[in-house]
């Protein structure tokens, strides 16, 4: 993720807060007034209670927004039980109460949903079918997946007024799967954030505690789901964009490698930078969110239409895990410190319990996988955690911001250029558009900007495929401590060294971006929240950088009480079905484990 | 391909000949001295039957080089009827006279094979046992697949004197695959060039006449495979560089698609140029080495040693045609010529000829794969021909030589500089350092040389995109032109617009450069030989610009007589397995039609 720009734009005309004003007046404007509520009292900062306490929602809202597993919402939307009018209808109510309290949405276009719904709840009754695997099924969307007639504004003033013209190649087959997108979700300026905030439509807040940041650049998805104004929705990650706003949110995610699902038409950052790619992914309540909107775009073949997308389809026996013995025997290693930045105490002891969870499932040879497993649920006999090596972590940052960089920050400034000024921080306490950064660890890593050549471009390249090579090996030289006979099967990391922060102080992506350079698919799952009485914190360590210190500094126990902690679970490039697998009997493992406890 | 460099390398000194030809003389030593045979007469300038003449085979060695199909020497080897020191011995003495003849081979390590190669045939002895699937076949490569210990030169004299620390990904997996590595084969300095010149190696020469080139820039493994000195040989594609001498010299080559086969740790030109990659293929005399190779790569799961390499191994779901109605039906389209460069007469006659067959075949039904198709042999009822509607070639190719000269030609000139003067023609007749083009198309095209920044080369990915994406559409909307309900399955085209030229006048490479563009995977397949009694020249057509004119104008029926003619057949990204399987229908149906004949 970029977190430095340079020099700021100039020549910024003095009117450019009213056109964005009007544009978010017009957002409010799309709001039906019978959904506004009575907001809390300004100094309540946790607001995840308020769907229920606000009285917009029905008892049946409240029972069909707070069915955790997509599954169970598809199979009552197919044997009609519930109608894709009151899924739509109940998600988006919910959609909208979170909008008024965390500034989640971007795009608001109710009837179109619900016309959508209501022809889907139509082909059902007159036909007893479904339209496919997602039939009725409300998705929420970052603010980058095109849909035809439909502004995509991206964070950028310049963008209003914007129509596509078309629907991108994920809302397309969307549509093909039955499926209702129905909201859009918010976004930082120039998306290479890790927290979410833009001229247009303002800033995203956590709804654990408003003066916390949900994360980003899929903020406005994190925020959503994590108030259940959406079941499933799909954000995108070059630097941890979907990973970084599940973990602060307590979300599973995907994020797959390069490539595997169709990002074809949707508008992006830094179009058309192909050394390190950007992806798009569910993220969801559940694993099985996950795993049902994977399969669904997968099983449509979306290679057919966009040509980057690998023909490789859903792969049942790698999600059963082929290539990890049939999952009969795992080795995870546990990645404690990236040796960049410390994770603060509730990581640490989120790893201990995953590990304490592994290692009893195993024991016990009764852990299974959680949705639609078709094997032998008894299958785990033994699974085995080791503690990761950390190679090369320090080059494969610097490579990867590097490339990040490589035009000079050209594409940000000439987005904003004659329009907006650019935001240069995301803290709520200084001028966004003064550089208040205290030199960056990616700074001094990176060097002074500037527009590099082709010729520079293509040697960033062959120092990263080295990496890889280099990074590769040394995941299959695990082999001769697995005791499996493989390599380690997963690697279980933090996506984020902290939980969420306080607006404008979340500086690391190193533990998501790793993923990103090296091209690993992986997960995020929820492990626990912050507990004050027991996350004390820990001895200063000998500090790596500046980064650390500054971060290790700013954990306070009692800053962080309830957040979700999450963890990040690292599979090989393009192993995604396997990823997901994996996931599912993690999840598993801790859910017995809080069953126990 | 880049045909032109911008301005020459200044400060050459003045002894790089010397240089050059010490390394040059060290080839020459490297060869055992009763290898070395009485060359023909000087103006014998078709030398295909020198092997049979010159009286160093014995009639076992005739025998076993002139076994076409792979899988029949594999068999032999295998029940040791044959052993792998017979099988290299005869290879490595027939490469050695195709060698003398066409100077095809750059590393020459005679001992080092043969004692591999005694080593295969001691653990076959005892363990009963191969090694692997490709046990003890000799195998050519091109001279960028490092083997430990050698030196790899690539055709600039800077890299004499560079020895490989280690083999590359692809060597270590023949090497556990059971093959032996016997010599390394010419390339045209800079790679990027349809033909094989370099000052350390000189030219290579095509057998079927010493005047003309074999193509390249796998040239070398062009010549040395036409004259069987080699039945299983390995280059590589950016642009056409397994194809051009692959159709110059009557072989079967697969291009596939980028990171399907593993080139790590190769060395190439433009390092680290990811907008368009260059890919590694088999080359061989049948298709069964084709897709013998394929597989046992696939086999040997390359994505566990090279990081950029699909995790997709061989599918013979794909194989068998499942994507494609199980071959029952197939729909071909002809491209007859690209709009661009009008192919010469006896490439026109070779698609009709392929269209007669591929009828013929269908309407009986008695068309089945070649060899190890384990399905009905019968299963192909219908073959429908159409023709292929051309869609943006000249701005496909525009955006691709585009992308090959993003450096303004920085990596070759830095590769020359202070060693040797820049190629700058492949002519034989002019000083080959001063640029002797007549404003070649590609010129034309891509205008003044100069080096781009990152931001330009991302607006070249995001229109290369946006072609590809409309390549895509435009392909599957012939779904309503097949009559088989899927779009065409395979396009077929010329390799090249004409068969081999005479030295330095091939300049089209745009039927090739397609498919690197589009990264559509493709083979190439001999089809029949130019015939001066029934090739007439066409009567002139609207010449499409001035490059098409010239190839127009060189066309005589009398210049070309037995040359092979083959064409090329085009089908999506990663369908390397159902590009064989089609090569094998097409190859079979040719088969028959010229049994019949």
């Amino acid at each position: 993720m970029a977190l430095f720009f340079g020099q700021s734009t100039d020549s910024v005309p003095s009117d450019w807060e009213a056109v964005c004003a009007r544009r978010k007046r017009a957002q409010l404007d799309s709001i039906p007034k019978e959904w506004i509520i009575q907001l809390p009292p300004k100094d309540q900062l946790n607001v995840m209670d308020v769907p229920h306490q606000c009285g917009l929602l029905t008892e049946l809202e409240l029972e069909i927004t707070e069915t955790i597993d997509v599954q169970t919402i598809l199979d009552k939307l197919r044997l009609a039980e519930w109608s894709s009018v009151q899924v739509t209808t109940a998600f988006y109510k919910r959609a909208i109460i979170a909008q008024q309290l965390t500034n989640c949405l971007t795009e608001i276009f109710v009837d179109r949903a619900l016309k959508r719904a209501r022809e889907l709840d139509e082909h059902l009754a007159s036909t007893g079918k479904v339209v496919g695997p997602l039939h009725g099924l409300p998705i929420s969307l970052k603010d980058q997946f095109a849909i035809k007639g439909l502004e995509t504004i991206m964070g950028y003033a310049k963008w209003i007024g914007r129509y596509a013209e078309s629907d991108c190649v994920l809302v397309g087959i969307l549509y093909e799967c039955g499926a209702v997108p129905f909201v859009r979700t918010n976004v930082p300026q120039t998306l290479m954030w890790g927290e979410t905030m833009n001229h247009v439509f303002g800033r995203t807040l956590n709804p654990y505690n408003l003066a916390f940041t949900p994360g980003g650049s899929s903020g406005g998805e994190g925020a959503l789901l994590a108030m259940k104004g959406s079941c499933l929705g799909v954000g995108t990650d070059i630097g941890g964009s979907l990973r970084i706003p599940s973990a602060f949110c307590g979300l599973y995610t995907l994020r797959p490698s390069y490539e595997r699902l169709p990002y074809c038409g949707a508008v992006n950052a830094l179009e058309g930078q192909e050394s390190i790619s950007s992806v798009l992914g569910p993220m969801s309540n559940s694993i099985s969110g996950v795993k049902i909107f994977t399969k669904a775009i997968l099983d449509a073949e979306p290679w057919l239409k966009d040509p980057l997308v690998l023909r490789k389809g859903w792969n049942e026996s790698e999600y059963q895990l082929s290539r990890h013995g049939g999952g009969k025997q795992l080795c995870f290693a546990i990645m404690w410190d990236n040796g960049v930045v410390k994770p603060h105490p509730p990581l640490h002891r989120a790893m201990n319990m995953t590990k304490r969870a592994l290692k009893a499932a195993g024991h016990k040879g009764t852990v299974g996988f959680r949705c639609q497993w078709s094997g032998d649920r008894s299958n785990v006999s033994s699974l085995q955690v080791i503690d990761w090596e950390n190679h090369r972590h320090l080059e494969i940052y610097k490579n990867a911001e590097t490339i990040f960089a490589a035009d000079g920050g050209h594409d940000y400034r000439s987005q904003c250029e004659g329009v907006e000024p650019l935001i240069q921080t995301m803290s709520p306490s200084t001028d966004s558009h003064e550089n208040a950064l205290d030199e960056p660890l990616v700074k001094s890593l990176v060097g002074d900007l500037y527009h590099r050549t082709a010729h520079e471009v293509w040697q960033l390249h062959t120092e990263k495929r080295g990496l890889r090579k280099s990074h590769l090996d040394h995941w299959q030289a695990t082999v001769s401590r697995t005791g499996t006979g493989r390599p380690v099967d997963a690697i279980i990391a933090p996506a984020v060294a902290y939980t969420a922060v306080p607006h404008g102080l979340n500086t690391d992506s190193f533990y998501t971006t790793l993923c990103n350079a090296l091209d690993y698919s992986c997960s995020v799952f929820p492990v626990t929240f912050v507990d004050p009485k027991i996350d004390d914190p820990h001895p200063p360590h000998r500090f790596y950088n500046h980064e650390d210190e500054h971060i290790y500094k700013f954990y306070n126990s009692d800053l962080f009480p309830g957040f979700p902690v999450a963890l990040q679970l690292i599979g090989g490039t393009q192993e995604e079905e396997a990823v997901i697998g994996m996931t599912e009997i993690v999840a598993d493992a801790l859910k017995k484990l809080n069953d126990t406890a």
